[in-house]
């Protein structure tokens, strides 16, 4: 493809590909499960990560009560599970028992971790900047959890069999990934 | 697929998949290209992107003395220069020169944006946080260009034909994407 010609959009997120991350957080009623895309790793020592959220979330008010959260990285299985956590409140729905996901307890945090999910990522909170209309939590990295099923004999991640997703905000679909290109 | 097993590893970034962003910015002598992954829209409105670099890395001086760069999306035609960008550096290479990319000139900026890319994210630099072993800059778009080749006959973006691709720093590889999942 030949890009000669180009056009000016008003200005928008057009970061693309996106990560699409189940983020699980403590609650005092129960845990709630938000869909998040403004995410990112920010930095490799200490490892951190930052989330972009809109501090009217249910969410945001348990991310500031917690201190701490966790990073679910969902497979094309949990399509419908992302997109319900993404538009409904945990103000008015249980996530995990609607959506049928499973809270497991984390190792060095309270909020749980979901068991579906092949990867999980507890995070303790360092940092908020406040963007707009969205706050930037940034948050360090306490503990990785990642399925047996994905390790190679030699305890290397393969994630060959796993079907990860991502997500365009430019046309707001859903992409799986293809292959490795080398 | 079936998680029940879990292995915790060490803290580390294990967000994914991640983009993958060639990162333009004017310079003194010259302009210089660096790939980027720790990269994410970060807020909606305005709308606001955030990247987090190495200070030692000889890109960082020169956003940190320009104020402004552009986020280039390259496609999977631009995976060697991907690859050269990320690796060598600006302070022996001249990127552009040497990948075969052109620079264009932005609407807003000095920085100038990667033709051969078919979306292009003028953005200036509001903050940058210290981290650790990255800084996070925090920056404003100014404005997005896109091929017309990706407009449909309504001026939406049709990203269909266009091959994109992920990165996966569990792995350290490149994954194309497939299709759209709905």
């Amino acid at each position: 493809m030949q890009f000669d010609m180009k056009r000016i959009l008003s200005p928008t997120t057009a970061v693309i590909p996106c990560p699409v991350i189940l983020l699980s957080v403590a609650g005092q009623e129960r845990p709630n499960i938000i869909t998040v895309s403004w995410v990112a790793n920010v930095c490799s020592r200490p490892p951190t990560v930052a989330v972009g959220i809109r501090p009217e979330r249910h969410s945001h008010e348990l991310i500031s009560a917690a201190g701490e959260f966790v990073l679910n990285v969902p497979t094309a299985e949990q399509l419908e599970a992302t997109v319900f956590c993404g538009t409904k409140s945990g103000r008015d729905h249980d996530k995990f028992e609607e959506c049928n996901l499973t809270p497991l307890a984390s190792s060095q945090i309270n909020s749980p971790l979901i068991a579906e999910c092949p990867i999980n990522i507890e995070c303790r909170v360092k940092e908020t900047v406040n963007l707009g209309a969205h706050n930037l939590v940034i948050a360090e990295v306490l503990a990785v959890h990642i399925d047996e099923a994905l390790l190679d004999s030699n305890g290397n991640p393969d994630l060959t069999h796993l079907h990860l997703f991502t997500y365009i905000p430019l046309t707001g679909e859903y992409w799986g990934l293809g292959k490795p290109l080398r």
